[in-house]
């Protein structure tokens, strides 16, 4: 059941700005690498961006490619070796233990006019392990800052990427043209680039995103540990409690593999925090309201940083 | 500079679905002591569905009454005794621990028609403090389950406990008529209403609303830290990251006094979040994947409880 056509485009605010550089790649063969969340809403942009003529999606489980040919989110499907080689993008999208042999896999395979660009929520083992191929410089190394707790293509949305940060790292040691072409395409979906090299860059992963969802499975595990009454967190639970707790209902096959690959800033962050949460509990314990409230005060600086 | 118009009712829906019960109220003055968030929120909700046709504010600080005033949340202001006076219903939305001695002040002026009613996140100790008190009757004890973390009279919002549980404590203890009006004033607000005993209430209230507001305080704590780079926070934090910590801007003169009140319980599962962290950390430490994916999977049941 092939579908040859996207769904109309949604968003296309900023897809005629700037023709040149669009119509370059209007004739782009696209292959995703794993057509889930990240790779979906990515497959849908660069349709709706004008980046791409056909996608092509590559998957282990079949059902997901036959699911996302049916949201039109990707043309057709078929094995990997053989939708690289008649690709001009080749995006990998994978949990991150995946990527590491995959990219080696796909860098293998490609010419000089091929960029490959990777997706993954951890940089560092990736960089090391492509930095001797002799290909390496086809790679763009990326980490577009945007998710949700949800997983497959049937998570996919349009319009994913807008006013979200993507950071690429060690662009000095991709090709010109490769990197040139890749934040085209990620400054025409909306986003704003950041250059960090891949160990600051995991480290500030681990800051603003890892342990957020530590804490969240965390909370969750705790409030289904203490509470045996579900029916009371049903009817109960509020806004604030569902915020804090959304992150818990994230896909462990994907987060699993970020957070061992991770490990040493996810543990030191990780460690930070439990030696917080146990200066609340030291207040509480001794009774000290006023050192509850500067914990507290503190806090509340976050508010200089988000809105 | 008095204003006695309210601004045009937004949400409406239900208001005539009952023309009797609520014709019985319309006349009500009602005075609010505290003009925050709750108060605020409340005042509207009162005025919009018809249940108010003068609300007076109560409150120590001048300039957020003023401020109330000027947002059409309140039509005048005056001290707390010559209010309750001239009041059908008097509604108590401070910090909790300013709610005992201020209630048993209110039970001491109101009469039999008058009809009391607390907002507070605490049960317990309120409960206790007027279990006595010769009026106690006049006052239902309750806690509408809804907040955001601002607070002020600026915070105030249309509509805000519409689809929200609201928990009544100790309905027994409560006079007959003055329950069933506070029963129809919340159900009107589009309120479901959960009846429990105040130490119920508290223990399921750390479970649900108050250790999410301490990990979110710790994790700004955190992340504050840890995290010289505020600008890489700024420019990298995400959707994730902003759900999590949310909660970390709410206000300390509210929440300590809901802490302490509740220490026992909120310790209970304070400790209990801990060890979850921990069993995180051990997983990671050991590399023990397999335990980690576990604690995972077990937090993705917090799906059959929160869409």
């Amino acid at each position: 059941m092939e579908n040859q056509k996207a769904k109309p485009k949604q968003e296309m605010t900023k897809a005629s700005q700037n023709p040149t550089v669009q119509d370059e790649h209007k004739g782009a063969v696209v292959t995703i690498i794993g057509v889930g969340l990240i790779g979906g809403s990515m497959a849908l942009a660069l349709k709706d961006k004008g980046f791409a003529k056909k996608i092509i999606g590559v998957g282990r489980n079949e059902a997901s490619l036959q699911k996302a040919k049916e949201l039109n989110i990707i043309d057709e499907s078929m094995p990997l070796e053989k939708a690289v080689k008649q690709s001009d993008i080749i995006y990998i999208s994978i949990p991150v233990d995946a990527t590491v042999p995959i990219t080696l896999q796909v860098l293998n395979a490609v010419g000089n006019n091929q960029v490959v660009i990777d997706a993954g929520s951890t940089k560092s083992a990736l960089c090391q392990a492509v930095a001797t191929h002799p290909m390496r410089k086809q790679l763009v190394a990326t980490h577009p800052m945007w998710g949700t707790e949800y997983s497959g293509p049937e998570a996919a949305v349009r319009g994913a990427f807008e006013g979200r940060a993507c950071v690429i790292c060690e662009q000095e040691l991709s090709d010109k043209a490769a990197l040139k072409k890749v934040e085209t395409i990620y400054n025409k979906l909306g986003m704003h680039i950041i250059y960090m090299d891949a160990v600051n860059h995991d480290i500030h992963a681990a800051y603003v995103s890892h342990i957020s969802h530590i804490t969240s499975f965390a909370l969750a595990n705790t409030v289904l540990e203490k509470e045996k009454e579900e029916d009371a967190i049903f009817e109960m639970a509020g806004g604030g409690f569902e915020s804090t707790v959304r992150l818990a209902k994230s896909n462990p096959a994907m987060w699993a593999p970020i957070f061992m690959q991770n490990k040493e800033n996810v543990l030191d962050v990780l460690n930070e925090h439990i030696s917080q949460l146990r200066k609340f509990k030291s207040s509480l314990e001794k009774e000290n309201i006023e050192y509850l409230i500067e914990l507290m005060e503190n806090a509340n600086k976050i508010k200089r940083i988000i809105k």
